[in-house]
């Protein structure tokens, strides 16, 4: 508890950055070797403690890095809880409580979700891009259940849709899951968002279900709710008419904007989620669970078991004295699963679903103070002049040198080595922690997220201070 | 930890059976309900107390009833560091000190493997199955890489082969990578072992890798060291010969039994494990880490990487100041992953590799000592007559209606029932907890196994004399 409190102060670093070949050789007492015989108490606890001290404080109010971020003490309470009943999701046997609370939670984010009673299946899974590979994997046997069996051999070639800005994890699954990243077909950006247009014009080849042009028959459709850079919304309802019209699979990546449901401010953004058949919302995102917890959502009942299942009778066993529906084990391609569920219901509980409106509300009021000191200042450019959707603002810094110069691919070189120099200078000095990258034509820049309800607006001045700090002499 | 203390010990029960109609209810001022409001600090408290008293006590040392059990208090304090941290195995930026530690047990079980300094890659997974999958997924990778941009349609019909005591997640895996699971060619057991004779006739197919027979060329080859119901170690070098000869992937799945590889008494019943390509090894299990713990090991260098990686630019800058070969997410089918190795990393600390041989021998020692007293009794018998190679014992108890009966298919029908209306008297009372299932042409039987080093003898005791009461009357 000390820890907590000390490190995620607003005085103390966020990291005590160290190259690798530094911690690898050893740091004052701190060696990462395994020993043959057992080291004395004294020593597991300096190591515990340099552990820490040689991390990163992702629940700082100024670790602005990831999008998952803050520290959640009811939620913490709460994986303590978990790791202490060491226990798996995999039967009711083994998994009571936390079997029912899954079911409690999946079929609230369900109704949140837009979904009615009768609707609705799916499972808690190791992070947002297992969830993308789920609902890819139910869609196809959805569409072709001989594929459990056969194989994709015994299918036509199929097609996907997804946008440019989408997670990198829809490609990953269609090479994992065997159709090919070939098979993807990537839908181009204007700035932020996918045109439905681009999708319908590819989407037409679905009519007929046949091989046209390149020989490829589509069926699913990832839309994005909440990109990883920008934070933008595919606009779903003009997707789903696609959908509807050709019978293609629309998922809905909400791993990062899901949060927004919680707020009644905000859920507008999402408006045609409900008409989605699978839907990945990670809790460990903007609603500050500890990681890891992500849900996939499945439209469809009952089509998740009978996809993954295999019916070992060694394990699922059918002659139990109680109703084994709740043993989920067979649902998923994990065989023991890790309990993630617990912490959030805890700070369901703590919080209440108008706690979590709140908190979300309080990130978006953030990324709209840093979109306003951005605005105003003329050593920073904004990405997008437009307010931002999410808690996503994406920014360039001007150093002195760069500033006047006119736009071109000169002044663009230079501009893209900018933020890489000063998130060295940032990681060594510990004091902050912002990501960067590249994003199509817009060379590196910053993007700030917010996820940490413990984050002020003197956190984002001190952002903007640090970063024009350690950039001036660039 | 008092909690911890209390509920482990002997006199307190494993668990507090309730149907899940009767959780679901709500007993007592618990209830699973997500409210809109928050509720008072005192509720969330209660909530706790509660959820522990109806899950179950798997570190209790009379639960047998699954391969992970028992609750490392070292092993336990890693897992609330872990919570504590908050981060992801995701980039060295946001996981210095977790990704190093990875790779040095990576390294480690390398060695103890037996792979030579230059070889061996991996990774930790959320599980076994999923660690099986992996293995599948780079193999298939390594003999046709094209199949990562095409897909299955581009490369022949493949077989794989595995016995029928072998783990359902390699078929599983075969299904989610759209090789669809009739590419699973089951090899037969004999009694416990698959025969190599039958491995060598059905490889045979693959010495030309053409398609002949059913048309399917063979390439992997899962060989399992200590199966989940008998914990028999297939004959690793009789099947690495074949293997060799064939050219075909070696994997061993030694999710249970890699813990004997700690051991000098018993690591040679994985003798020929060096020739593996690559290795399931689940810490979780026997080796008593909390869930979860599992390891991948894959012996060519690169390939995984290779497999998986889409170069996503703006997830990893490849223009940071450091080392970027630590940055892992990209050689991951998962984004973000669960820090899973802090925990025994700081076990290894804590003992030494000779306090996990100790922990190892114990729990062999247990299913020794059970193994005798099952030899002696006249209500037991035992499904195999010879010591047990792994620590899992199996047998059936005979109520005293069926002793002396005649073997035949009436006596085994009656037999099939005895151990599943045991089961649930054993639920209900929640004095003990073990597993049982049938399995080829053995009707329900009981198994035991012993992963927790807190059993005693005397729990060995308790466990026969509990069955043989709560089936006196059968």
């Amino acid at each position: 508890m000390d820890y907590i409190f000390k490190s995620n102060e607003r005085s103390s670093k966020i990291l005590d950055f160290h190259h690798p070949h530094q911690l690898k050789e050893g740091l004052e007492g701190f060696s990462l070797d395994l020993p043959d015989h057992p080291e004395p108490l004294e020593q597991i606890l300096v190591d515990c403690r340099d552990t820490l001290k040689y991390g990163v404080k992702t629940g700082h109010p100024r670790f602005f890095n990831q999008l998952s971020s803050g520290l959640d003490l009811v939620g913490l309470a709460g994986q303590w809880l978990t790791s202490t009943a060491n226990t798996n999701m995999f039967t009711y046997e083994v998994s009571p409580v936390f079997l029912l609370m899954e079911e409690v939670l999946l079929k609230k984010m369900q109704s949140i979700v837009g979904w009615c009673e009768e609707e609705g299946d799916g499972i808690f899974c190791p992070g947002g891009a297992v969830s993308n590979l789920y609902s890819l994997l139910v869609a196809r046997y959805d569409f072709y259940p001989e594929v459990k069996t056969k194989g994709m051999c015994a299918l036509p070639r199929l097609a996907l849709f997804t946008s440019e800005h989408s997670h990198y994890s829809v490609r990953k699954a269609a090479a994992v899951l065997g159709m090919g990243s070939d098979s993807v077909q990537v839908v181009p950006c204007d700035e932020r968002y996918p045109s439905p247009e681009g999708l319908f014009v590819r989407g037409q080849r679905g009519s007929t279900k046949e091989q046209k042009g390149n020989g490829l028959v589509p069926f699913y459709v990832n839309a994005t709710a909440g990109t990883t850079v920008y934070g933008a919304f595919d606009p779903l309802t003009a997707i789903a008419d696609v959908c509807d019209r050709h019978k293609l699979w629309l998922h809905v990546d909400a791993a990062w904007g899901g949060g927004l449901l919680m707020s009644r401010r905000h859920q507008g953004k999402l408006q045609g989620i409900e008409r989605a058949s699978s839907v990945t919302w990670n809790p460990h995102k903007l609603m500050g669970a500890p990681l890891q917890c992500s849900a996939i959502l499945i439209k469809k009942r009952g089509l998740l078991q009978e996809c993954n299942q295999l019916c070992a009778e060694y394990l699922f066993q059918s002659d139990k004295h109680y109703d084994i529906s709740y043993d989920t084990g067979d649902k998923t391609i994990q065989c023991g699963r890790h309990v993630d569920v617990f912490k959030l219901w805890l700070m369901w509980k703590a919080k209440g679903s108008e706690g979590f409106g709140s908190q979300v509300n309080k990130c978006l009021e953030n990324a709209e103070y840093l979109f306003k000191q951005l605005q105003r200042r003329a050593d920073f450019k904004l990405v997008f002049e437009s307010k931002p959707e999410h808690s996503n603002v994406c920014f360039w810094y001007l150093p002195p040198s760069l500033r006047g110069l006119p736009p071109g691919p000169d002044t663009n070189r230079r501009l893209h080595e900018v933020a890489p120099q000063i998130k060295a200078k940032m990681m060594e000095e510990g004091t902050t922690l912002i990501g960067y990258q590249p994003l199509g034509s817009n060379v590196n820049f910053f993007r700030c997220v917010f996820s940490n309800p413990a984050t002020q607006h003197e956190d984002v001045d001190f952002l903007l201070e640090e970063i024009a700090r350690l950039g001036s002499n660039l």
